[in-house]
């Protein structure tokens, strides 16, 4: 299978990192197909750069969706993935909101990490509005930057395992989830220092996606999924325009 | 003052429809000043068209703000607005969000009436984002196209009426709040045939901007909604990538 | 238009205060009527004169409200709004409802700080009661006296700061609001020292009580508003009891 | 013991129909003392009339709590209990709250039938304000007045058995909570034609109040409910001002 | 009456404390009938002891149940008590379950003390479960063993006090529910030395099951807690199977 | 890898039809390890035999698990799954929760069907318990029995769609969530009837455990599903109680 993966953000190197993760967990048959924005933020992470990302996820995923069995979206905001879920015949899967279901699977309470103050507003909403409020025994903030993290990730290390143990100890959840795009590597170098599952993204998207390909659960001819009708639009990339012709 | 009202939907009819309801509600000293979005759909209706106005929303926005004190974005799924909140430093309203606070300062529940089933099932969760649902005693669907409402108002009136009638009796709601951008003029043509207020979000956003600019509360400096840092975006249409200079 | 400004407080010094407030708050066309309660606490701070001043109210609405526009309820704890919202024509607004409802439209989560210990809880019970619970970040009481607040501003202006600031950086709100009536002079002293817009009741309830009067919308005939049909009472004040007579 | 039963409803009938009811579940030794609010509606209905009745229940109360170890607030919207339950150094008891708790320990959700329509809306608001609208069914309304009621029981017994059996059937319901004062005796004579236990206020605040008299809690010298401090009131009645003297 | 009440822990000293306070409680006809979990843990404390509970309770429940009027299960995480709500035609009360209501008819929100950390989890999800959530302002746990607790009450109890007032002081709780079988002993004992009333389970139960054998209200004949059907079982207690002959 | 199926219901033919289910599904290295509950009900149905059932699922768990990389707990309950989650491990799966997140991850809102009336009331709390109630649109009971099913699946599955149509029409669902172990081949009979996703716990299970299997996820060493400690216990089967072993 062809698993497309869509970054919003529009920076490459962050694709070649949720790539390198995508391609570690993907079964041997499965072939990941990494994109990226066109337009927008090199590092989304304020509501504006969010609202504007959620028309270059489907920019980027109508463009390239060709031959995909499944699409992921490669940023913490899960970007444009409801419309997405609408446009495409295949399953499309974010990164949080698949860390949160596998964390869900996992315990009965998470916890959340995520890199940047600023995105943990936006984020704490869209946990509610997955529904998974009661689900969620805390959010915890190491506000550093992507570049901090990339420079120095054992030092970010340390501030993930803090706040994590904090979650455990005191919100006492069951699971600690990694939130951000960024943070993909982090799991793997923070779990041997923590004593419950560490959950990020890119892999709970790629493991989640192979098994919805496996369901093979048909595209929805009614309800909020269905496919697009034909509609008018002006001033979209063609390839987007395409979609609305029904 | 004058307030900017941005319709994210790419046609001027609708542009056209809610300036005049606007201009019926404002304050002799207000000035209403219209702009149609640059891309998208004709008339959002999809969750796909939705995520393109939540970009569309903002590149008008910023492309017109210069001057104004405030703005109303008119869409009926209020498309970009949080993000708009954070980009300008004055009031932006929403017209669904507007008419929902205007229904809870008016009574206990509201029931909601859209034109479109389609738009139905995110608005739903719309309702359910801005922490409202508790208040929401149902929402119904007329399920009749903006063409369709042009064509033959009475006809959609008619419908409106029956299923607020429905609300009222049924579901026992104390006001009734139409959504969307072509239902401005149906609160007045359906309002004498209801027992129970009937709110529509142009006028109550236009009331509300003018109430927010009264209050003269100052944009942010920290928060979610705090002024935009200085951010590296690509793509973007020159007045909104200014906006992200910092 | 005449804006009846109710105190259910039975003490002149807090309705001379928030008639201030309200002053400066109103259009240049909007005269305040201030008038007080005749029984019931000095100052409502404990759930017993809640209880009374639900009554109290009433009591001095129904004396004054001939002549009037709208109504505003100068409490903290918004005493008797829902059965004033039922027996009157025009629309009445409380403090606390009314500063809740401009600071949801100004960011995600509000903060609240309140002078009283005592009154935190059932103020707590109220903002669930409004279906506000998911904006509400917390509530911080400065836990002081009203009259250690008008004796000493300056130190009670250091407190609010305090927890507002708490508010801002460990519950992540965007907006703090202060309750209590004799908080309405507070937001402008602690204003210039926050980050974040500080919303207090009087002048919320002033401007959204115009926009409401803006909006035109008729009394119910039906729901759980709807005007007061006749009903039998005793031992009432007679301007109260003319009300229940259909 | 003494069990005080206040009916803040201002009809003597009421009082002793409910008056009845109580003294049928009493143990042995259990004494009702019944008392009737001195001003007020003759049958609260209205959000206003509740509003007065907050006061007119305290009212009662403290005219007649000398000497008596529990009390029973003997209207459908518990007016006053809140209030009561904190003047008091003894339990407080209302009769809604009290039939909801007994349905709560006898199956999953319960669903509620009320005599008035327009009481209806303020007792929703009251069941979701006790914390248990997720326990809560549905809520049904036979619509007729406590005059019909008593003046044609067989008929309204008709129209309860059928509401009754719409919750069981369509909501799912466990149990049948019957709402209201003067619907004490329907639920002896509905009992036998139902498949699911009927609950009513009067009988299950009996019982409850038996219940925590006997477990003997202290009255609180913190928290919300803490023993009244000090305060100054004007204009009440000597016994309930009397209350305020610390 | 004779009130059963089963101890789904394996140990009889747990059974003769329980039966202890459940006797010191108990009115003079009430005759308190203990009776010990033929398997299972010692003292249920993992979610596994507790899945295995749910049957054990109701194991010595069937082998027990003759002759009673009511019953009570004596583990905190009321063990199969839902299932022994439908199983017999008697109330049945859980330690947790009634000490829970009995805050709730005491004071607004209460907090929650456990004497184990392991079992706070799923007891976190008891009192979601119970759809009371909202009124439980927090849990803390002390973290001692029941042998501790045993060995030196005196050292527990200043624990307990500890967090009882961290709760009154920081989560304005209004009450403070001791969870656990073998706290039982620990209210009264703490009692004195707290601002707020203690409310234990096994005495909560005790009234709370005088209270509703005296309503006398009828086993269901349908919902979701009508008499069992007949149903083939296998590999049952001769009691319990007995149970299922419809 | 070796996935356990353990059947909490004690019948064969459950087994075999679960069993047949899950191989249709499993990825070709996936061996199915089918196993039988030795005590209990034939049909799981009622709230007695779920209790009985908590016990039961580990009961046949701790004799099978021996070399299994996951588990699957086949009864639409999810008997003993938290416990089961708890006391292995490896991955733990649940018919109707794997469903359920499946469902999530497909649309917004989902539909619930079940063949047994009687099951729903607890079914329904599950949903609750999985804090999933937002995403639910509804449940709808097709009430007939699995040997009706087993009889005459045509008729059943006209029923299931009839059911499910509603669901999409009224309720607004994306998706239909069919509950029942013994509903597993229904979802291929009636979808293609149908316009929106069908989803049956079978083949949902068995996908999300070949996807948890594949993110290697370690046991956790603390919160709330942390490995037993070692705990006395008495009279059970030899291999579950060698699991208290710590």
């Amino acid at each position: 299978m062809r698993l497309l993966l869509a970054n919003p953000n529009t920076t490459q190197a962050v694709t070649d990192t949720i790539a390198a993760t995508a391609r570690a967990t993907a079964s041997p048959g499965t072939e990941i197909v990494p994109a990226t924005a066109r337009f927008g933020a090199r590092i989304i992470g304020t509501r504006s750069e969010m609202a504007i990302a959620e028309h270059a996820a489907l920019d980027v995923l109508a463009r390239e969706a060709e031959g995909c069995n499944a699409a992921i979206i490669g940023a913490s905001i899960d970007s444009g993935l409801r419309a997405a879920r609408e446009m495409f015949p295949f399953p499309v899967l974010g990164l949080t909101e698949s860390a949160l279901h596998v964390a869900c699977l996992s315990g009965a309470r998470f916890g959340a990490i995520t890199l940047s103050r600023r995105s943990a507003y936006p984020l704490r909403e869209m946990i509610e509005g997955y529904g998974l409020a009661t689900r969620c025994g805390g959010m915890r903030v190491v506000d550093c930057s992507p570049l901090d993290l990339m420079a120095n990730p054992e030092r970010v290390g340390d501030l993930v395992v803090a706040e994590a143990e904090h979650l455990v100890a005191v919100e006492m959840v069951d699971v600690v989830v990694l939130i951000g795009a960024v943070m993909a590597p982090m799991a793997a170098r923070v779990q041997a220092r923590l004593n419950v599952p560490v959950v990020e993204g890119v892999s709970a998207a790629v493991a989640l996606a192979e098994a919805l390909v496996r369901l093979r659960l048909p595209k929805p001819r009614a309800g909020g999924y269905a496919s697009l009708p034909a509609r008018e639009t002006v001033g979209l990339d063609p390839a987007l325009a395409a979609r609305f012709s029904g």
